[in-house]
């Protein structure tokens, strides 16, 4: 009987960046009565909302009354192939315009499983010879390392700053990737309350690293999966609606404001190519053209469930997302809450415990004057109840020992609050037991 | 404004395999009128067996009944992400057992995004060091081609044979890839009346590749797309279900037997795995880590609607793909009449003409006394109003100048009937033109 052997398979295979989902499951599957910080999940009030025939129906009618199809007609596009670049391309671009002032046309978007595939479609694209590399900021999204892993495209990593990536560090690092016959392709940056840290970038911030960008030649892959979660008033522009020079690439989601479950994405590259044959053509088209080698296309009946529930909220991206948007800065807002009262940090309960304050986003972070490691993770859950996320995880850099990530998109209120509790009694007690911590006093958290 | 150079982008960019379905649809699109002959498309009297919403019904009621969920438990399921390797393995793999005689367990499956996400997966995962070859029959495929192209694996071709591979010249490549510090991995094959070829590889030919494979030390990537065609009582049992040895990774869609908008595929890969720390793990395991990288998770939507039509079905796949199966044959069947009666060979009206007489499948292949290249397919389109589409796109090596590939599948019978009048009334005149031949005379089409 044929065993392959593990070296011969490709080495992506026990790269922990790709077991980090499958650890997260499985401590949870074990620990199935402990209360789940860990998830960045969607909250099931909205599975209500959910009527797969309806949101169908509603598309099927668009396409009749817009392109002038017969009902027949537009039903067979849910049975069939259908582009590779996606069928919901015009109500993307329209919403992206009206909501978030992103211009671009709907022939500069590609409809994607997920933003997951656009990043790989992306990142597959830009990062082709060698010596091309990756950058993203530290902590980040483990589905771009990943993806990147996949591809064998190196990454480097840059530090956040205050209010965003570190510009400085990333022309140093472009700089230093030059001087060894290299080049910084891209950076990956989610500029609104990323995942894991929960950081916001700045008006000013953008606008710095959009210029470094045209300096230094290269793109940004921008990650907008949480600016809905902005409240209202705080939006800040996307980097794309900013990007006069054509150096962003937007990468988007129907994951959070509709759900995962069609999973749903895209990506907007409205970059010229200058081609061999002198024809003309978006960065688009070759993603379209590569992702027909990957998913052939996104299903048409996916694409109708989100093309619906646009429709039946006037095309809005906004309107869509405004009843997620408020739950999810509500739980946030109990979260720090129930922190607050249960670590208050005047009564010194737990020195050396802080955490961000995030106006939107799924994620707080937390630093403990302790390793945040497994081992930590095994006694929170089996003797507390209660789960977290090592940012360890997160980090490409092997920084992040000292932090942990907490999500409470999912939870109903009570969970959250004796969620809090028990992870309060545990770093209570973890902190007075004076276990030695993993890589010093961490400085407090922003 | 910024402009990417067509050089800094992924070779693959610009590779005629990763065009030719988009020069097809262009085709097509500049004549919308003609009759094409052109795609293997899905017939749409299947339509109608379409209801998103009951399908998604039965798979709710199925995991309340086998799974003791509740009915909203099982509705959020839809809702939210899910498990990388899938929700319908359990159904895939006893629907496997049940009608192909393949015994592999679900924990030996991963459900895709259509085949072409199992194929890419499963190429990443195999060919992933210097050297390794993948082997292709030529003609085959654009998609596994396609995708081998994005993943860079160098691609050697095989010929057909009478009744499937040429299993000495297949040895004769892993031979001289070896002598060469390489090896040939893996070898795609599509025994029943595979795409573009409509060949159909006997019981004794696939038992000899499978002794091959075992000799050479190479798996064999087998692409089941076609295999519910077979007429009741011809149907050979795939490699997988002979495959004593773990040799087979065997490749499953259902975009024909239920429809391509679903976008839901599988991979059977049960091969044991020698892991550097001596876990027990599959090579479906890997697939799903990888999968988690490229989609996440295939849409739980769609795999309901997918496993809703096979539960109603009983589980059968053969169940599920009775009536496609004999309209399929029924169409195949008079086209082949209608190209006896409009190009009866004993009338001598277009001599050096000849084609296959495939018992199933979706595919007839011609061979002309003339390279039937895009200016024919303009001329045939532009002055007889029918398409077809140039063998040569399928091919690997270049050969294949003087075939073309007719496929009826999702034609109307009137609709066959007139295009075949169309393209013999165009042969008769093209071969009285006595125009060049591309490469000479042709062997007549077996």
């Amino acid at each position: 009987m044929l065993e392959l052997q593990q070296s011969d398979l490709h080495s992506a295979f026990g790269d922990p960046v790709l077991g980090s989902i499958s650890f997260l499951n499985e401590i949870m599957s074990r620990y199935p009565d402990a209360i789940s910080f860990a998830p960045g999940a969607p909250h099931l009030a909205f599975l209500d909302d959910l009527d797969v025939a309806r949101h169908v129906d509603t598309w099927i009618a668009h396409q009749v009354a817009e392109r002038a199809l017969s009902r027949e007609q537009a039903r067979s596009l849910l049975y069939e192939y259908g582009p590779s670049r996606g069928l919901i391309n015009e109500l993307v671009a329209d919403a992206l315009r009206r909501d978030h002032g992103i211009e671009a046309g709907p022939d500069a978007v590609v409809v994607t499983v997920g933003a997951q595939e656009a990043m790989l479609l992306t990142l597959h694209a830009l990062c082709a010879r060698p010596g091309d590399l990756l950058a993203v900021v530290d902590p980040c999204f483990v589905g771009i390392r990943g993806a990147a892993r996949l591809l064998n495209v190196p990454v480097v990593c840059v530090d956040e700053a205050e209010d965003g990536v570190d510009v400085d560090a990333l022309r140093a690092q472009c700089r230093a990737a030059r001087s060894q016959g290299g080049r910084i392709r891209a950076l990956y940056v989610s500029p609104d309350y990323s995942n894991p840290s929960g950081s916001l970038t700045s008006l000013a911030a953008r606008r710095r690293l959009l210029a470094l960008a045209e300096q230094e030649d290269l793109l940004l892959l921008e990650d907008g999966a949480y600016g809905f979660t902005a409240p209202p008033g705080e939006e800040i522009p996307p980097l794309k609606a900013l990007d006069t020079e054509g150096r962003v690439v937007y990468l988007g989601t129907f994951a959070k404001v509709c759900l995962p479950g069609t999973r749903v994405g895209y990506v907007v590259a409205d970059q010229a190519i200058r081609t061999d044959d002198g024809s003309q053509r978006l960065l688009a088209d070759e993603l379209a053209v590569s992702k027909s080698m990957v998913t052939v296309n996104t299903s048409p009946i996916c694409q109708a469930v989100v093309g619906g529930m646009l429709l039946e909220h006037g095309g809005s991206l906004k309107a869509l997302a405004q009843r997620k948007s408020e739950l999810y800065r509500r739980n946030l807002a109990l979260l720090l809450d129930a922190l607050d009262r249960h670590l208050p940090p005047e009564a010194g309960q737990a020195p050396g415990v802080s955490w961000s304050r995030p106006a939107g986003g799924f994620f707080v972070r937390m630093r403990l004057p302790m390793s945040a490691d497994t081992a930590l993770l095994e006694t929170s859950a089996s003797q507390h109840g209660v789960l977290w996320t090592p940012m360890s995880h997160f980090y490409a850099s092997g920084k992040g020992d000292n932090e942990l990530r907490l999500s409470c998109s999912y939870l109903e209120p009570d969970r959250i609050e004796e969620g809090t509790a028990r992870l309060a009694g545990f770093l209570r007690q973890e902190v007075a037991s004076g276990r030695p911590s993993g890589t010093g006093p961490a400085p407090p958290c922003r």
